[in-house]
């Protein structure tokens, strides 16, 4: 099964890097970077690279594809060489997928219209703005669509996806092999439990913190 | 404040990008990817390539370091410059840190010895071969040293971290920011909870799925 991540100039890595280690891990995956061109791409404060080894045209039709999030997805929601490998992989894909602001991906293309939708939440009223309904949840699946909220809510989606793929005791196995038991310090990690002067200081510091 | 992850071949990507995404949005931090020699480096599957940015000469003495995990570390418990790299950047770090069998390599260096420490969980006796004592916990924290149990821990640890370096109210931030509220579908992420057939089955093929 072809699983194809994409990549692009100042995505967030977590984004792409939690699904990935997870779905690499089910039996006959095999997980490709894919990018308008082959070659490195910097996260948003440039101090990561992410090599993305084909181009869209090397990977047309993967049985899955996963759209990850970051600045640099609003220079992409007009780019149309992006947005159409996106529709037309999707013709054919398994699944379609996205983790935190690329969903926005998935809306500008047009496959949003009409459905549930959700991203991270700073952003979460955007998904308006491509007919979709958005959705204050970690994970939205609607039929073949899958959606992650922010940026670590790709791990928990990725466990989802593989559960859909391969059975409930692959994906089990996948979570302890990855050791997913998660005991986060603080339970600040969404908005309906954080601290409101966190809130707002993350949403006056969005360049710093989201 | 200078950051540095090492980074080597056969690594386990999320060992090094989660708490990456963690620690690249402390306020004044610098992270660094650094290697024995800049360039590209694969995971332990070849799917993905990190990019050091920096060989160990570059960056001798940055305020915390983190080694992460993955088959790699194997063949580095041998390696001198790698272990000495290690031994003396710790020597005027701040804090020196690991995530899954990055513990192994503290412990290659003789860091470990007389000190609780934890790894993965299936390699955790391992340890003792470091003369250090093994503790089955997610977060391990002995004075300066802090180590993280198996992959996604390393997300839990830096958010410890974060806190420790920048106060409770930036580390909520951070938690926010990438929205880290987690909701893994089954309740499979450590030995203690898992379903005793998944554990086996993690055994049995830890070449697939740890």
């Amino acid at each position: 099964m072809d699983i194809a991540i994409l990549i692009f100039d100042r995505i967030t890595a977590l984004d792409a890097v939690g699904p990935y280690e997870v779905l690499s891990r089910l039996p006959g995956a095999r997980v490709t970077f894919v990018a308008a061109a082959p070659g490195q791409y910097r996260t948003e404060n440039g101090m990561l690279a992410l090599t993305a080894d084909r181009a869209f045209g090397e990977l047309p039709h993967p049985e899955v594809i996963l759209i990850p999030g970051g600045f640099g997805t609003r220079a992409l929601i007009n780019d149309e060489p992006t947005l159409e490998w996106i529709r037309e992989a999707d013709k054919t894909t398994e699944f379609t997928t996205s983790v935190c602001t690329g969903s926005l991906l998935l809306g500008a293309t047009g496959l949003l219209a009409g459905r549930q939708a959700t991203t991270h939440w700073m952003v979460l009223e955007k998904l308006r703005e491509f007919g979709a309904e958005p959705v204050s949840e970690r994970i939205v699946e609607q039929g073949k669509l899958i959606m992650a909220a922010g940026v670590s809510a790709g791990i928990d989606m990725a466990l989802l996806l593989a559960a859909r793929i391969a059975g409930d005791e692959v994906a089990q196995a996948i979570q302890l092999g990855i050791e997913y038991d998660p005991q986060p310090p603080f339970n600040s990690g969404s908005t309906k439990t954080a601290p409101p002067a966190i809130v707002e200081l993350v949403r006056a510091r969005a360049d710093q913190f989201a």
